[in-house]
């Protein structure tokens, strides 16, 4: 990647990024601590953006990496650090304790905390301007070397227009984004799972010191720990299901069924604060680059909350293109910005790869059809069994440090 | 298992096998070898079962169990050992040394060869009675202490029964011996992979020094050595296809297309003197036995030649099935027996799904599905990426030792 970049006017700054997610803010915090200029626009407020319920699971190499960064304080201090999960299955328990194998953890820590961070470190901080509650945004120019951004001011209603060298896509699954990528420009591949989840939140406290997985005949249930008074747990349903379908008695008596455990205490009832249907689907867009705008988290991929993966690919993309714009802004490598797509695309297809094959363990019993029960149990019990698939699976579930 | 053992008359022996495939004549060999009287029934003459083309990797838990058994010495001194196999992408060569990673080998020994062996064995050697060529086998009383076997004479045409105690069926996909099981005794899990192969033999050289697997947009190919004059080949195809669709140049022309790797030879081509088309399904019975018919083999579970696994499963059921009787007959001890069904089982279900995993690494780029065809790459990219998953396949594809 050889360009030039435009000089500075009231009106131009060298990184526009779309979206004040984990991804969007991670990448403008790696340019302001290089002292790049760049503003963040967000369609939510601040104080939306920091309480959006999402996803929890950061990987370790992602806890690093925002350590690196200088991101990761609140983090270490705050975040909880799991070493084990446990799968329900035929009323057995069976414990797969990942740091004894590994010697590394899962970190838990709730996206409107990490959030709050990355928005304080990125504005009080380290100054950067990030412009929220912007409306109807639009991308111009892109396979240009001037593109530009366009967007409604809040508190003036009028159209403002920020040139820049770059663009950063990273406004989420709904966001413009990838919505101006045409397919001669970007092919977007699809995968439905034709499954539910119900997703819910009870007053009460977590009934297990680690995450459950309820492998059942009724189908999936998930069980994390949110807080002492808090518990995340999901149900397997239909795709599309209504969640007033799923009445108190019917939810606990699903939870209760599906994630029995021999020995294990009952689980702990409490009032259901929180009940949504999420559709399990994925997309991949391939090349994540066009132009001067460079896709980053879920803009460019979604994966099912199947394996928490979600955040993780949002943050690794995020150190891949913060890194490479500073390379080339600051010193004129393009190195980086050329094998952005396909650095990211690496981590993001394994990690679809092993939602699909973590799915078919959570679901397969549950499809009504006794040979996927075979071979579905055959394929949680090699776990348990085999050292070799155990470190595998291991590796998979924890993430890779490095990516190949 | 507690059962008394019927008094010797001239038409009643302690096991009737059906069937002299390797299940049911390892059996009849684990059976003479302990000094317990059995007759072998089978449908097809000693001549047409020691040339029936079939199967021809043995796994080397499975090599150690012939051996220990006295049946391993032609297959010791004329098999091949195999150290590594060669998966083709993208016109790239990825090379498994599975043996450089674990120290075990694959071994090539065609299954006429192993039937051969184990018919001298059984017949010549430690003279057991093997009928041949015999008509209309029925299997009588199943479920009582008294079973017996009846078929016709094929020389005089007459009817014949023999009482026995334990009927082992060994009889194949097509035998008598699943047919007489009805859903309330067993079911029957089955699983259609939509697929069809293109089963070849080429008088030609091998044009490789180890299998290959073709994994490509059109569909997988397969190379195996037989001899330095002949090949296997393997192309995928719609199932149910003619083989007359696939013309010399045809076959040729996609063989060369889905094994092309960067580097290597051109195939060397010769006439077609085999050209089947094999549909890919499997089954499972569940349970294995019925009342006194304990199933081996084929006739118990079909695997899709897909990771080579059928004749070991047939032989780690004989093994079993084999020591169980001879501990039953010899001393009374009925656990093996209790036992069989679900310590067969559970490899049959572990070679399953890694038939379908594996399936799925030969088949899903072929699909024309891209999301597809990016999981699939994942998958087959990481055995060569991560020492982890490579160590994992290595197991799955050579088979463990020891089956938990």
């Amino acid at each position: 990647m050889r360009v030039t970049t435009n000089s500075p006017s009231p009106h131009h700054t060298p990184v526009v990024v779309v979206g004040a997610g984990p991804a969007g803010l991670t990448v403008g915090n790696i340019l302001r601590a290089a002292s790049v200029d760049c503003v963040v626009l967000e369609t939510e407020s601040r104080e939306f953006i920091e309480r959006r319920p999402r996803a929890g699971v950061i990987e370790e190499w992602a806890v690093h990496g925002l350590r690196q960064r200088g991101l990761a304080q609140n983090l270490l201090a705050r975040a909880e650090q799991h070493s084990a999960c446990e799968f329900r299955f035929g009323g057995e328990r069976y414990r797969f304790s990942y740091t004894e194998l590994t010697g590394r953890h899962h970190w838990v820590y709730p996206q409107p905390l990490l959030v709050t961070d990355l928005v304080h470190a990125y504005v009080d901080v380290r100054g950067g301007d990030a412009r929220f509650s912007v409306r109807d945004v639009e991308l111009h120019d892109l396979d240009t070397a001037c593109p530009s951004v366009s967007y409604t001011c809040p508190d003036t209603a009028e159209r403002q227009v920020l040139t820049c060298d770059f663009v950063v896509g990273a406004d989420g699954a709904r966001g413009v984004s990838r919505a101006v990528l045409v397919p001669e420009q970007a092919r977007i591949a699809r995968h439905d799972y034709g499954i539910g989840w119900l997703a819910l939140l009870a007053e009460a406290p977590p009934s297990s010191d680690c995450v459950l997985f309820g492998v059942h005949p009724n189908g999936f249930a998930g069980h994390m720990a949110r807080s002492p008074e808090v518990t995340r747990y999901y149900l397997q349903c239909p795709p599309g299901d209504d969640p007033e379908n799923w009445s108190h008695d019917r939810v606990w008596s699903e939870l209760h069924q599906r994630l029995e455990g021999a020995g294990a205490p009952p689980l702990t009832e409490g009032r259901l604060i929180e009940k949504r249907v999420l559709d399990m689907h994925d997309y991949v867009v391939e090349p994540m680059t066009y132009g001067r705008l460079f896709l980053a988290g879920d803009s460019a991929h979604l994966v099912a909350p199947i394996a928490a993966k979600g955040m993780n690919l949002a943050l690794h993309d995020a150190f891949l293109l913060g890194d490479a714009l500073v390379a080339y802004l600051d010193g004129g490598d393009g190195d980086g910005l050329d094998e952005y797509s396909q650095a990211c695309l690496r981590r993001v297809w394994d990690y679809q790869e092993f939602s699909q094959w973590l799915s078919e363990v959570y679901h397969g019993t549950a499809a009504g059809d006794p040979f996927r029960a075979g071979t579905t149990f055959a394929r949680l019990r090699r776990l348990f069994t085999s050292p070799a698939a155990a470190a595998a699976f291991a590796e998979q579930y924890l993430g890779t440090a490095e990516h190949y």
